[in-house]
């Protein structure tokens, strides 16, 4: 069986949905979805946008194939006929995107209820898109954001990224260990994901290189030998204290031939109270340049709990807990129909729900961020491009007003990315977006980057879009 | 930049010690490994094997590219000169696998401690293997343990697994979506998986469809119009009871006409009462064959608990939580040297710890399970091929001994699937797998089975195996 493209990657109710427009002649009609997450994750203030690329990607290879409609045209109804009718699987088989898209670029902190993807266009196409779109940028905002989180816990201290044997699936790890990069880990120990995104890649060795030598120190000074240049010796095999001086009695032969020692990795135990007596085991031998690397399933808390116990830890090796999103593996990101193109403009949409927080913001959405001359972040207002920006409104939790001081400077986060289908966005190297990361990060007031209990930072409806959004709920409560 | 074949979706770490057996002339010393894990995930007594298929056919298509081998020549170390010397990229270049795989099939119960994969053969081959096969086995056998817990608990009424916007990329969605059903979920909302692993596809329609009509009624009467065999209502768009009854309007509609209503999807709001609610509206229609189906954020536990409350619901729509295992999104599956071929034969390896539940297990190990005349799994001895089966000893889990009756059929798990590189095993049809799972499930004792402090199922080590390891341990600790 062939194995299907990727347009054939979304939920079937898409597709049913995608036929239900066209039949009803409406496949075409003018559509605005926004995406976008309704709480930070981890309990967190803020997120890093993440996965434009490869959503980006996808928009300009999506075509359906003849192998592709070929299968959609055997599903069948629960009446056993043709669940997809003929002359909707021959729409699809000439279906060309023309959408335009504007988006987030990668890197750059975000926050809830502000559209990080905008569609615009052909409403089946819209729809069809929902599912692909929610899984690349869900995944890869919530990893980047993990690693965000983990590196502000190191404290600039370099995070190497270890997940792939317990990430979810080849493509979760590969896109993990992407989206790790751009929120600011120093390297991957996935080799694949240094080839493809030009990451640094790092490594040790496993605990099956020692047990397949007689001894510890034959162990260590075999991998001297072969590999003078990468020792960062894993010293817990047996006793890791012994361990540590053993490194260190190798440490100083490297040394005497010109090599220096990487250093030693610790990977159970006490890691606060071990690299405290490794560290002087090593210093004691002149060997203060050797790093004290640490690993077990760490993650940001107990990065931060490691360090307020005085750890004498360099690097983190960071894995399971970071790939996987372990406290929370999923972002909750949403697409929202925001607008429908009428006879006379745009009909705009909300969805209502019991909690308010629920209810979608309508229109064609833009967001403002308003920096002070010091490049500090203020807050940002999300506007309706068609209404225009007034840049003041009411905060969507529920704090209060948000008013820009006079002379701040401003930024519109959303960019056109795809234009009538084609790709008007050249991404950006990963380095440069890591560095865009690491840079608007440092303009976040660290209360608003705090890992618990952090300070909400400010994001506003524009107040003629509050205004229309007030309209439709009670208009729509009215109808209901 | 070349993608990279998956020869490198390994840790560097693995080429590193590679590199370092090969320098020392003991990349082809003969070595067994043994894949585990040491807890059952989510709390539970048990898990379903995964992942064979893909690790098989990884190992199948495993070699190095020529561009592959061009970029591990561009890895410096830390004194900036080169990482693997030119002949052992040349030996990378030349690799072809020569190892013997034995793996328990998938769709199998299996328990802590019971090797799910077992590689012997080259040991630098052995090592490279280490992380990609952790990844494949791992996540799959996670999720089709998730699922058929998911099963489990919905006692026989359909789950339809729904993830792929919240999974861990495009990857962890498909792979989810197979593992899902092989632990028992009857449908995937993913069209792509459902192309290529001939899974069945179902879907409903999304609250944009309802937001895209004037009104709730003219929504459902257009989609009835364009997919008449197709129609399960979404109904909470609005008001949840009011949408049911427009639902079961356009229901009797659908019957006139000859077509059945499939059903209603409750997505919000308390899901046990608007059931029952939403079932007295279908059935006073004479839509009684019409589905309740439900869905927002569901797990084994949350359908466990509506059924408790009476809720009536007979289909299970689960997502976010079974694709990435929500409450234990990893499982923490090993892979451990066992042995290495020495001089005078197998030499044995375990890996210490301070906690006994952390040694590893030394040899050539097999599985035996033993089954009542009934077909009742009773339980399975662990042992060393070499040492011979005695066929009973003391529990792993430290409640006392196992020794199954005379006249007990027997069965070893772990069969062969790779001989000297090549694939020596025809995975079942994916149909097959499922069907599999199902029928081992009912073998299992239900108290295993249950979703909260299950009753553990006996894996003993078989007593030549628990002398030897004693042995080690004693031989290990005396060493230090």
């Amino acid at each position: 069986m062939s194995p299907g493209s990727l347009a054939l990657l979304t939920d079937l109710y898409q597709v049913t949905m995608a036929c239900g427009y066209w039949k009803l002649g409406r496949a075409d009609e003018e559509a605005v979805f926004n995406l976008f997450f309704r709480r930070a994750p981890f309990r967190g203030a803020h997120a890093i946008a993440a996965g434009l690329q490869e959503a980006l990607q996808y928009m300009a290879e999506f075509r359906f194939t003849p192998e592709d409609v070929a299968y959609l045209g055997t599903l069948r109804g629960n009446d056993g006929a043709r669940l997809l009718e003929p002359g909707f699987l021959d729409y699809l088989a000439s279906l060309r995107l023309s959408l335009d898209v504007e988006a987030v670029p990668e890197g750059t902190p975000v926050f809830p209820h502000e559209p990080l993807l905008r569609v615009r266009g052909p409403l089946a196409q819209c729809q069809l898109l929902e599912t692909p779109l929610l899984n690349f940028i869900n995944f890869s905002t919530l990893i980047a954001t993990k690693a965000a989180r983990i590196c502000e816990a190191a404290g600039g201290q370099p995070v190497v990224e270890f997940g792939l044997r317990r990430a979810q699936g080849c493509d979760g790890a590969l896109t993990a260990s992407r989206a790790a990069y751009i929120g600011g880990c120093a390297a991957t120990s996935n080799v694949l994901a240094g080839m493809r995104y030009g990451i640094p890649v790092r490594g040790t060795h496993a605990h099956s290189w020692v047990m397949s030598f007689a001894g510890e120190r034959e162990a260590f000074a075999a991998y001297a030998e072969s590999l003078p240049n990468n020792c960062t010796f894993l010293v817990d095999t047996y006793d890791t204290l012994e361990g540590v001086r053993r490194a260190a009695e190798v440490g100083k032969l490297l040394a005497a031939r010109g090599h220096a020692m990487a250093g030693v990795r610790l990977d159970s135990g006490d890691l606060a109270a071990l690299s405290v007596a490794a560290r002087e085991i090593l210093d004691a031998a002149g060997l203060e340049q050797a790093a004290i690397v640490a690993s077990n399933d760490l993650d940001e808390r107990e990065i931060a709990a490691l360090k307020a116990k005085g750890a004498a830890i360099g690097v983190w090796g960071v894995g399971t807990r970071l790939v996987t999103a372990y406290d929370q593996p999923a972002l909750g990101g949403v697409y929202k129909l925001a607008a429908l193109r009428g006879r006379a403009g745009w009909e705009y949409r909300i969805k209502l729900s019991e909690e308010p927080v629920k209810v979608s913001n309508p229109g064609v959405q833009q967001v403002r961020r308003y920096a002070d001359p010091a490049g500090r972040l203020l807050g940002d207002v999300i506007y309706e491009e068609g209404l225009g920006l007034h840049g003041a409104g009411a905060r969507v939790d529920a704090a209060g007003e948000f008013a820009p001081p006079a002379g701040a400077s401003v930024e519109d986060l959303l960019v056109p990315v795809l234009r009538a289908g084609r790709p008007v966005y050249e991404p950006p190297p990963l380095v440069e977006v890591r560095a865009r990361a690491q840079a608007q990060l440092q303009r976040l007031d660290p209360a608003v980057r705090r890992l618990d209990a952090p300070t909400s930072y400010p994001v506003a409806l524009d107040r003629p879009l509050a205004d229309l959004k007030a309209r439709l709920m009670a208009e729509a409560r009215r109808e209901r």
